[in-house]
């Protein structure tokens, strides 16, 4: 059964696949004075007198909202909320299994960014941080900047920094194999939403200097006519040199390809201009912006994509369950570009000894996200 | 050890009670790639196509919003969003563990009526059904009402329906046990809030003919000043002779007591001014509008409270999981006045040889979601 198939009859059979469990039994009357009234009542006053305690006397010390507005589901596009439930769904069964962290996907019915902030402040008396997910550049930025801003528990957008953390964790390994230094290499990010941006920011943090961001209309360079703020914010960092052109020019003598775009754009002949021992991770799904063996082919010495069923797989799976174990567990108000790095360092650590069959742990590999939330200690 | 100290310790060792469970197992790629991507893209197309499969592909089809303000936790007041957290756990948990009905608790940051509407409109997709708790009179009123009209999932304020319902059933057990029709009684209900006036209405139409509502200013009667618009709206149906005065003027010769008011008003001399055999419900927490020793000193046949320790708890607990187990099982855009009479009855009818010791079933009986469930049959 090919996994469309089997995906359809799970969801069927358990219409979907999250539920709520209860952490104690209600078998007696006992039991209903503890968890209900007149119990209850003691832990609801305790915390009237300080709302602090509601990180340690309810659920909000543990659990995570997932908020979409379902405008940007995975590669399928603005299809809406209800449509956004499965992935936000997976998202929290992964939350749980991987982290034992408990998450709740809230898929809502606006896309307008003032009515998604006033809607995250409204939820977050309820939960210790919230995962935005899937909601498209640019608003998603802005969202972001504002609830960073204004909410003390920690905001996360996936797509930009859990996408941008498990990047720079495969970068470091695969930097290794190849015996090149962060600080010398240049890198071409194709794609710039979210994804894109945050990746270059964060990699940019993490100390490369020669960074090259382009979007559909190929380099986003000084005076391109209709760049958004963001893209022409990312100038002060990237493109120091100011090249133009597209992504072909851009790729010439690169040492990284990091690509957040879309399927089948390159060929073996555009990484033969690459560097010797170029990096190629095409994370574009389904298809990758090139598949692992043509770029092989063109002389890339390590490939990842964003599938399972190709070595090397770019996964933001590895990053968010533990990052948010980690944030829950420190009580941090803020996920910051330290902890992402730290992150990314510890995720890397956890391949002793990489090869170009192997740059990041396993999604699986129960070490994984006690190494990530290491990065809030 | 006391239930408050129970309660205290019990919510600090779990971190409140409830939690998410996944209901697959993530232990290989295969299932990786089931509940995740790239086989979730499936399904979330097929809701992208057709938004109704939500409800058959998503935990929305079994899922429960418990939203409250924190505006009116139970007798305590308005103590805000963190605190409400512990009250709406024990909800959720008492939907899983006597309905298996899936709830999650979303205590919001606003107390403004436009505001919580919005903010219930945005979840929608992602829930079956809305239960409004703990919103303070008159604000629940109108978000009811809107909410029920704009959306077309099961919304139910609790305080109001799930309290008339389980009065209802506790009513009409009584009524055997007395020998005395609903249709001739004369019924005082004191507290005109969310909970008073649900009763007043549900009473009414199950075809009581004689009922006067009193506030804490006396019997709500015509002319009498600063009456808010949902208690003038009232007097349409209740009091029709217009009588005036006090709740001691009201409760004479009347054959029921329904409080939902404060503890310690009544004494036993009031009772013995009501007609003989009087049915007396004082559901004050924690204190009762009369204690059950004092009211059947003055004469009282039957007594229920809203407490465990005393005989017929008079508890929501025994409604609104039914109800919603009912109402998500049957696809129900709605929760009406025939579901809940439908519901009181089958309730009612659980205690097969009612007793002025049990006119309702156990809260802890197996047998009451499935009953209160069959009101939408």
């Amino acid at each position: 059964m090919d996994y469309n198939t089997r995906a359809l009859e799970l969801h069927k059979k358990h219409m979907g696949k999250l539920a709520v469990a209860s952490l104690t039994t209600v078998t007696s009357k006992e039991d209903l004075s503890t968890i209900y009234t007149p119990g209850v009542a003691a832990v609801s006053k305790a915390i009237g007198e300080d709302k602090s305690l509601a990180r340690t006397l309810t659920m909000k010390g543990r659990t995570v909202a997932i908020v979409s507005d379902g405008s940007a589901i995975l590669g399928l596009g603005n299809l809406g909320p209800e449509a956004a439930m499965p992935v936000m769904e997976g998202k929290a069964v992964l939350f749980k299994e991987l982290a034992g962290v408990d998450a709740i996907p809230l898929c809502i019915d606006t896309q307008d960014t003032e009515e998604i902030i006033t809607f995250v402040k409204q939820i977050a008396p309820s939960f210790g941080g919230v995962n935005l997910e899937d909601i498209s550049a640019p608003r998603c930025f802005e969202i972001e900047r504002r609830l960073k801003a204004e909410l003390d528990i920690p905001i996360f957008h996936d797509d930009q920094h859990g996408t941008a953390t498990v990047v720079l964790a495969g970068l470091l390994n695969s930097l290794k194999l190849v015996g090149k230094s962060i600080d010398t290499i240049s890198v071409v990010i194709n794609g710039a939403g979210a994804a894109g941006i945050a990746i270059a920011k964060l990699l940019i943090h993490a100390g490369v200097q020669h960074l090259i961001l382009c979007d559909s209309k190929g380099i986003i360079s000084k005076g391109r006519d209709g760049l958004n703020s963001d893209k022409e914010a990312m100038l002060e960092s990237t493109n120091l040199s100011n090249m133009t052109g597209g992504l072909h020019d851009a790729l010439q003598k690169s040492d990284v390809f990091i690509g957040v775009s879309a399927g089948d754009i390159l060929k073996a002949a555009d990484i033969e201009t690459m560097n010797t021992d170029a990096i190629v991770l095409a994370m574009a799904n389904p298809t990758p912006e090139i598949m692992p063996e043509e770029a092989l082919k063109g002389g890339a010495k390590v490939v990842g994509t964003g599938r399972s069923d190709f070595p090397n797989q770019v996964n933001n799976a590895l990053v968010f369950p533990g990052l948010f174990k980690g944030a829950l567990a420190s009580g941090s108000k803020d996920i910051t570009t330290t902890h992402l790095t730290k992150a990314a360092q510890y995720l890397a650590d956890l391949v002793e000894a990489p090869t170009t069959g192997q740059i990041l742990p396993d999604v699986l590999d129960p070490r994984v996200a006690d190494a990530v939330a290491k990065a809030f200690e």
